[in-house]
């Protein structure tokens, strides 16, 4: 039942190109200075925040059946008082304080802690801009819809989900311009704001549009040379857990997940939570295929890392915080579908499945694994999606919460709405919602502004990739070596160490030296797709 | 990794005997009362409880090992929470104006309302009668001094830990005295009510000096007998862990565990932890010697129980508490000890041994099985010890205890003070301190007043079971089946459902009508370790 420990990895990690914006990071203040109790504030919140991923990832992992609603209450109460700490009135006075202070001295604070304090205003104005009884009704209505979604897409009934959709679309139309008044921004984008900051959709949507235009021909063309090239054989299992755990593991700690400050357990939907110096991700083993649950291990693993690679001097406060969740997702992004699934590494990989499960003969060849971890196809589903195709399903869901929180759209006219997007950005029409817009949880719990930090995140990943690349000559025979170090090194340098020091897109073109686009993930998928 | 699921356990209840002091539990009161806002400030602590209980279990459990200081963060901040919500101001003003309400309406408060109104008062007094910065300063040294501990321990070097340890008692004087002037008792009662609320020294010390002139002659007698009879035959192993731990959740499901609110894990110290509806217990497997593990899961079984019958209409609130610690270490001998280690339930046991572990021969027959599991011996570790000469471990601590208390004793004075009780009441005497004064970890972490608890709960466990054999004459039978359903059914009744409903000597006066006394234990130990 204890975690498995993994030998230190080795680095021997090359100079920085232009990743190394900040390297250091000093303590926080003096506690007697308003931004020093400030800091102590904000480390009493950082103690709640991980006490509620530990027990969020307890109820994915441990959880006896009958005692969820349990769990429900000690979460809702650690979420209020969390509340009621961040929004207390002491609160605001000690930030106007430590604003005057840094104002009137400069230098008073370095880079750092002012970026500390800028974040913790940040955090302050989103927790305070929605009224109590907003945030509770809000809190309501999420887990009533959530509640009716299971029976809804059980049954394939949306019918049944629409009057607590209603409730819910309303109560975030709601936080959205509450929010957008104190920020000055449009609702949508405070709704973004909240999942990756200063992201707004001025930068998301000229590069959607970009996507939409250029990805359908080039599925076209993936597709078309698939059909024409040997189709993929199956690998024969049975593939035992204690072997497929084993290999993740190996995984985890070749790509230099620290086991002394983190776990992998086992759970229905795979997520990475719990804990800073606690990082606890999960995966689900299938007997049949093991090709999934490995790519998703390493998947998690690339959320593990940018967490056990934050600033430690930092710990627990807000500029110690990995960035948002597009800049999480390129962390997950790289290591999977970048580094995991290059041609160098399956081809370093292959040996260690055939050791790892017993299969020999063509299936377990390179070629082949290249093949099944490849292959792409117009589907319904989103977390099924292949890289070239998965664009298409967050550009729809983007359009429509956009429209759903501008009151464009009524959550009745959903399931139209979805099929006619379908059609003309994946040429495929879902059957029924189960399949459709009631596939992912997303909306029926409240979190509108989360899906395009999805395909953020993917563009993100792959200018990094791009600017490793450069800046790492070597990449691809260490990948080749089955060795993570030094694109794992450059990463901690360029984005893990900053962690909320910069905003995602000054991070990024601060260590990509471009601002962010497109033509780097365009580049990949035609390189590894179409070989070009 | 998800908890095993047991069938459901098929009771059939003979109607109780005295043991059915209240029945039924009626909901909490409207909202809008002062009483009402008390029921919701105590749910809310109740939740935190549940948290940091889940905290904990993971700590002893699940944790990797770089993330305890992370973990000590966590749980120092939610008990600050606690103490700061419990503790507030508008507390005390609430139970005012809700005891105000109660004694000029009365009947505006049922009987279970009203033990509820009165544990929150008892609860807010033991928290509020600590000045901030003295639990603090306890807090501290409590930490200190158990770090120095571990040191010493395994140096067997007392005098390093004794400037840390001096700290931790000036701290517990310091509390004993103040929580004293708030109930007006002596100092170590204050301390021991924290423990066990309403028993004091003037029902402990008669007790105790009983024991204290009975037991010595007793086991000198049972010595002499076990002398003269065949020396118990080895098991011999290796004891497979899966085996060991699929007929431990086999006897916990027989006991009437639930495992859907609750679990069976791994920790080096075995405890009953969790959250309400998520009983959490563990053990230690060792595969050279079943015996110890399977009757410390019973123990913990027993504790368990507790927890799971306790009212569910009174969740989360003071009266629906498992009363202290004292009538809980009944509930786990009562189990273990009375139950599980009677001839009867050992002669059930024999064929399920043989059969989980393919033993066969003499060795494997009751009567060895008896004789292994009634051994006693003159032993310096108190968790080591049988339960003829426990009592006498706990006897000295107590004395020690109440001397460093009230002043009496200097901590540089306990090991020669530990010798000579040990000398005295038991007739050995430690080669080190690492087997005497050094072996628990209670005074050193602060805990003072908890040691008598634990041979009250073998004198009440020894009471009640006398009563259930009294009320239920099919008893032996039924452990003779392996089947716990009448016991732990009139336990239900009697203890378990009552909460906190009374005072522990007034619930076993209730359900055994007669005052606590040491009568049942020694009827216990002549009769089984000397057939009398």
């Amino acid at each position: 039942m204890t975690g498995a420990r993994a030998p230190g990895r080795s680095r021997a990690l090359p100079p920085g190109g232009t990743a190394a914006v900040v390297t250091t990071a000093t303590l926080p203040a003096a506690p007697d200075t308003a931004y020093g109790r400030l800091v102590a504030r904000f480390a009493r919140l950082g103690a709640l925040d991980d006490a509620i991923g530990t027990l969020d990832w307890d109820a994915q992992t441990m959880l006896p059946s009958g005692a969820a609603d349990g769990r429900s209450a000690q979460l809702a109460t650690l979420r209020v008082l969390r509340h009621e700490q961040l929004t207390a009135p002491e609160v605001e006075d000690l930030l106007d304080a430590a604003e005057a202070d840094a104002a009137s001295a400069a230098g008073i604070l370095d880079a750092w802690a002012a970026a500390n304090l800028r974040e913790m205003r940040r955090l302050y104005r989103h927790a305070a801009a929605v009224p109590a009884e907003l945030v509770e009704a809000a809190s309501r209505a999420n887990s009533a819809c959530e509640r009716a979604w299971r029976g809804a897409r059980a049954d394939d009934a949306f019918a049944d989900v629409v009057p607590t959709l209603t409730e819910v679309v309303v109560c975030q139309r709601a936080v959205a311009a509450a929010k957008a008044a104190v920020f000055g921004i449009d609702p949508y984008d405070a709704l973004l704001d909240g999942f990756e900051p200063s992201l707004t959709m001025a930068t998301v949507t000229p590069l959607f549009d970009d996507l939409a235009v250029a990805l359908p021909p080039l599925l076209d063309r993936v597709l078309a040379v698939q059909a024409a090239a040997p189709a993929p054989l199956s690998l024969e299992g049975p593939f035992p857990v204690a072997a497929q755990r084993a290999l993740g593991e190996a995984l985890m700690g070749r790509a230099g997940f620290d086991f002394a400050r983190g776990r992998l357990d086992v759970s229905l939907h795979p997520f990475c939570g719990g804990a800073a110096d606690d990082v606890r991700l999960t995966t689900r083993y299938d007997e049949a295929d093991f090709t999934s649950s490995l790519m998703g291990i390493l998947h998690e693993t690339g959320h593990a890392l940018y967490e056990q690679g934050l600033p430690t001097a930092w710990r627990h406060q807000p500029v110690g915080q990995a960035r948002g969740m597009a800049m999480h997702e390129s962390q997950s992004l790289i290591i999977e579908m970048q580094a995991g699934r290059s041609r160098e590494f399956l081809t370093f990989l292959a040996p260690h499945l055939t050791a790892a499960f017993g299969g020999s003969g063509p299936a377990w060849e390179p070629t082949n694994l290249c093949r099944l971890y490849h292959r792409v196809g117009r589907g319904l589903i989103r977390v099924d999606a292949d890289e070239i195709s998965y664009p298409a399903h967050i550009i729809l869901r983007t359009r429509l919460e956009r429209a759903l929180i501008d009151g464009a759209l009524a959550p009745a006219d959903l399931p139209a709405a979805w099929r006619d997007g379908m059609a003309e950005l994946l040429g495929v029409t879902p059957p029924d919602d189960r399949s459709g817009c009631l596939q992912d949880i997303h909306w029926y719990c409240g979190a509108f502004g989360y899906f395009p930090t999805y395909t953020l995140g993917a563009l993100v990943a792959a200018q990094l990739f791009a600017a490793a690349e450069r800046d790492l000559p070597a990449l691809p025979d260490a990948l080749g070596d089955g060795d993570f170090g030094p694109l794992v090194g450059w990463l901690n340098r360029g984005v893990h160490a900053l962690g909320s020091r910069l905003p995602a897109p000054e991070m990024v073109e601060a260590v990509t030296g471009a601002t962010l686009g497109t033509a780097a993930f365009k580049r990949h998928l035609t390189r590894r797709y179409l070989g070009e």
